[in-house]
């Protein structure tokens, strides 16, 4: 399948991105090419100076849920920063931030970190996307 | 493209409103009809009586994320239901509430703001979806 | 239609998973197949000793959602659990539980309620998808 697959990333906690990554991995590792477009808090959290820290989780999350993801974490489960540089290196993957998005959260390309290939407007993801799926995480 | 981009709302807050309203303006400025379903919190609201309101944001949104979200509304940026307005004037976009969460939420068209042209079941909307893209928000 | 509508739950709250189950019972009812992938939320709301309990609402659901909602149950609106088990008996339907997400919250296939067929891979699950719709939830 050469069609991409294109996921529309705007939700910014941790348990969410690394949902994200899990299925920009498993594509990029069939050889399909992914296309992620960053809008809102995902942007938000794609900030050179923020990827790496602790971006919390989806309110259902609860204390165990939290704890589950911590423990994962700590027993070497790869962050999704990680996951997302892998799949990057294995495969066919681009990395977009919402040229809308930037202008709302006043970010330039230079505060965004490198796994972001720069940015484009939704008309341009549309069109890469192509008849191929979309999901919005 | 003549296959529909079929989008299910489901949340109601502005931020998720606004990235669908995106969405939709992009796909009917390529040309491509746009069917939108309108379930639970995003169906409510689309209330008449509601729909100039703040609806809120997602919980990770935090008080720098809405800060600049409410100094983008102030600079200008079109509000989700503008968006969404023009969208329409434009191409060819149809928003119909589901018929379910109508039940539930109890209420009838007549509630619903002129946006929404009418109210249909699940099955309808699949079939109108075909094997086009289905997005939920 | 013989693509698959393929699910991937991430949410593990009531409305999410309703919402699910009614896409998943309408396309059932169209014949068409559903391959539904579990993943941490979602996933936990399956496990046997939780699948019937209260799993709370979307934060922006509010005093009055959640009363709608209640009320709706009381006059006998199907649960989510219910829907799909209908679901499963009317069509071709295969609820699969992310192996990753398993491990995460260290769960073991008998700890999970009957609805659930196994357990796969991210690749497994996108090889089923093939270029059918994957709808994030």
């Amino acid at each position: 399948m050469d069609t991409p697959l294109s996921l529309v990333l705007f939700s910014g906690t941790d348990d969410k991105l690394q949902a994200a990554a899990v299925l920009t991995a498993g594509a990029a590792a069939l050889g399909r090419p992914v296309r992620i477009f960053l809008q809102y808090w995902a942007l938000d959290a794609f900030r050179a100076d923020r990827i790496g820290r602790d971006h919390g989780l989806a309110p259902e999350a609860g204390a165990a849920g939290a704890a589950a993801i911590a423990a994962a974490a700590k027993a070497g489960q790869a962050s999704w920063p990680e996951t997302l540089r892998q799949a990057k290196e294995l495969g066919d993957v681009e990395i977009r931030a919402c040229s809308l998005s930037m202008d709302i959260l006043r970010l330039t390309e230079q505060e965004l970190d490198p796994l972001v290939d720069g940015a484009e407007g939704v008309t341009a993801f549309l069109l890469n996307a192509g008849d191929g799926q979309i999901v919005f995480i």
